[in-house]
C-alpha cells in the first residue's frame, strides 16, 4: 500500500504542476487569483488524475499526453468541491476552513465558476497536443461525466432540502453512481482509455466496472467520515450526520430502530446543522455504530467493489501486463480499503 | 425602434428554440431539468444573440452556422444570472422570483453549474457544423469572454464585501469594462465575426469599439434601475441601492453632497439589504437625482457611446450595405437609448 501512495503523490504532482501554469501567482487582479489557487494549492490526494494517467499508461497511451486532461479533472474536483461546501454547508476541506469561510459565499461562488472556466480552457490546449477531433472528444466525455455529477448532486440536496428520510438503498444506489460512480472512477479511466485510443468495446465494460467501484468508495467515504481522524480525513468528523446527509449508513439504521427512534432521528435530521447539538449527533452516531449500521455500509462497499474488480480483471484480461496495469490494480485496492 | 424590437424578437425566438433542444420537457429526474429550464423559459431580452446573429450575417458569414453559439451566449447569461442573482441577493428577474428564492440557494448553485456544462455542450455541438477547427476557435473565445466576466464580477463582490464607496470613475469604468464591456457587447460581436471568418485586423477593431459600447450599456441599465417601470424592468426599482451595488451613480452622488451626507450613505451601504429601509433608499435615490448624479452618469454613457459608434463606423466602413448591417447600428441605437 505504501508503494501505491508513491504513485498516487507522484501523478497527483505532476497534475497539480500543470494546474498551477494555469493559476498565475502574480495574475491580477491578486485577489482574484489567489481565490482560485486556494484550493488548488492544498492539493486534493489526486486519486482520480491518477486513474486517469494510469489508464491511459497500461493502455500503451502516452502519459504526456494525457497529463493536460489529468489537470483538467483534478481542476473539475477542485471547483466542484468550491460550490460543495458552500450548498451541503461544510466548515473544512482538505484540513483547512472551507472556502466560503475564507471570503464569503458571493465570491467563492464565482471563484468556483472561474475555475470551471479554466478547466475548460486546459481542455481547449489540448488541441495541439491531441489534434483537434481528440481534443473535441475528450471535452464531449468530461461534458457527460460532470454533467451526470450534477443530476447525483441534485438527487441528494432535494432529498435534504425536502427532508427525505424515507429512501430505499435503491435510491440511494442511483444517486451515489451519478455523483460519484461516474466522478471517481468511470470517469477518470473512461477518459484515460480514450486518451490510449482504446476500443469502444473496452469503453463500454469499463463503465460497467467502473460506477460500481466508484460506488463502493462513496459508501466507505461516507463509513470515514463517521470513524476517521480529523487530521487524516481533512474534514470534520460525523460532519455528514450534522449535514443532514443521507447516507447508506442511515438508510441501514432507519430499518433497524423502533419508531420511536425514527421519529427522532427524523426530528434531528430536519434541524439546520447549527441547531443540531453535539449530544444530537453523538446520539445518533452511536446508534449507526450499535447497530452495526456502518459495518453493514462497509460491508455492501467491499461487495460491490469485490464484483468490480471481477469485470475489471475481465475487461484487463488482455491487456499486457506492465508497471502501470499494476498499480491501476493497486489503486482499486486503495479504493476499497480507504485505509489512509 | 419598433422595428428593431421585431428584429431582436426573431433572433431571440431562434436562439431559444435552440437552446430548448437542450432542455427536454420530459427529462428525469423532472425536478432536475424544471430548474435548468426556469430562466431560459421566462427569456431574456436576446440583446447579446441578435448582436452575434447580425454581425455574422453582416459579414457575410450564415445565421445558420452561428446558430449554436447564439444559444451558448444566450445559455452563458442565464446561468451566469442564476449565480449573479445568489451572489448579489436579487428579489427578482425577468418579473419572477429569482431561483434561489423557488428552490433554496444550494440547488440554484448546482443549476447554474449545470446549465453552463450545458452551454459547452452547444459549443462542443459546433464540430459538425463548422468543423473541428473552428469549433475550438469559438470556445477559445467564448472561454476568454466568460473568463474576464469573472474577473468584473469578482471586483465589484469584493468592493462590496469590504464596504468601500471611495472609488474612482477609472476603478468603476475598469471594472465595468471587464464585467458589461466584454460580455454584453465586444463578445459576441466578436463571436458574430469568427463566425464569418472576419480578418483579424477587423476581430481588433471589434474590440476597440465593443468594450466601451459595453460599458454604455452597463451605465445605462444602472440608471433604468433608478428610474424603470418595475414590470417592464423585470427587477424591483432602486434594487441597485438595496443591494449596495457600486455604480457611477454613486461615485459620483459621493463627489456632490456634504462630508455629513457621505458619512450616511456609507452607514447605509455598510447594512445588508434586508436591514436597509424603504425611507434610507428613497433619500438616497432622491439625492442621486437632486446632485444630477442619475443625468450625469446617464450623459457620460451617451459619450462612450457616441465615440464607440464612431469606431465601429469606421471598422465597418468596407463592409458592403444590407439589412443586418442596418439592423446592427440600430442595435447600438437601442444599446444606447435602453428605452424598452
Amino acid at each position: 500500500m505504501s508503494k501505491f501512495l508513491d504513485v498516487l503523490k507522484a501523478r497527483r504532482e505532476a497534475a497539480y504542476r500543470e494546474i498551477y501554469r494555469y493559476l498565475p501567482r502574480d495574475g491580477e487582479p491578486r485577489s482574484f487569483w489567489e481565490l482560485l489557487r486556494e484550493y488548488p494549492e492544498r492539493q486534493g490526494k489526486g486519486l482520480r488524475p491518477t486513474l486517469l494517467l494510469l489508464t491511459c499508461e497500461a493502455l500503451g497511451g502516452s502519459p504526456e499526453k494525457a497529463i493536460k486532461t489529468a489537470a483538467a479533472y483534478q481542476t473539475f474536483e477542485d471547483w466542484v468541491l468550491i460550490h460543495d461546501d458552500l450548498e451541503d454547508g461544510s466548515e473544512q476541506r482538505r484540513g483547512k476552513p472551507a472556502l466560503h469561510h475564507i471570503c464569503g459565499p458571493s465570491l467563492s461562488i464565482n471563484t468556483g465558476d472561474a475555475l470551471h472556466i479554466i478547466m475548460w480552457r486546459m481542455l481547449l490546449d489540448n488541441e495541439p497536443i491531441l489534434g483537434a477531433e481528440s481534443a473535441l472528444q475528450v471535452m464531449r466525455e468530461v461534458n457527460r461525466i460532470i454533467l451526470t455529477t450534477t443530476v447525483g448532486q441534485h438527487l441528494e440536496m432535494e432529498w435534504m432540502r425536502d427532508n427525505r428520510i424515507n429512501l430505499t438503498e435503491a435510491d440511494y444506489l442511483q444517486m451515489a453512481r451519478q455523483k460519484a460512480g461516474v466522478y471517481t472512477i468511470e470517469g477518470p479511466i473512461r477518459l484515460g482509455a480514450i486518451l490510449a485510443d482504446a476500443a469502444p468495446k473496452l469503453l463500454e465494460s469499463i463503465s460497467q466496472f467502473g460506477a460500481p467501484l466508484g460506488v463502493a468508495f462513496q459508501i466507505q467515504d461516507d463509513v470515514l467520515n463517521l470513524q476517521g481522524d480529523s487530521k487524516l480525513y481533512g474534514k470534520e468528523i460525523a460532519g455528514d450526520i450534522a449535514e443532514g446527509k443521507r447516507t447508506l449508513i442511515l438508510i441501514y439504521l432507519l430499518q433497524r430502530i423502533s419508531a420511536e427512534q425514527r421519529r427522532r432521528v427524523d426530528q434531528v435530521y430536519r434541524l439546520p446543522r447549527e441547531q443540531k447539538t453535539p449530544e444530537q449527533i453523538a446520539e445518533i452516531l452511536q446508534w449507526m455504530k450499535e447497530t452495526g449500521s456502518v459495518e453493514s455500509a462497509s460491508q455492501r462497499s467491499r461487495e460491490l467493489a469485490r464484483e468490480a474488480l471481477g469485470l475489471f480483471q475481465k475487461a484487463f484480461a488482455l491487456v499486457p501486463d506492465s508497471q502501470a496495469k499494476n498499480d491501476l490494480q493497486e489503486a482499486f485496492d486503495f479504493v476499497i480499503s480507504r485505509q489512509l
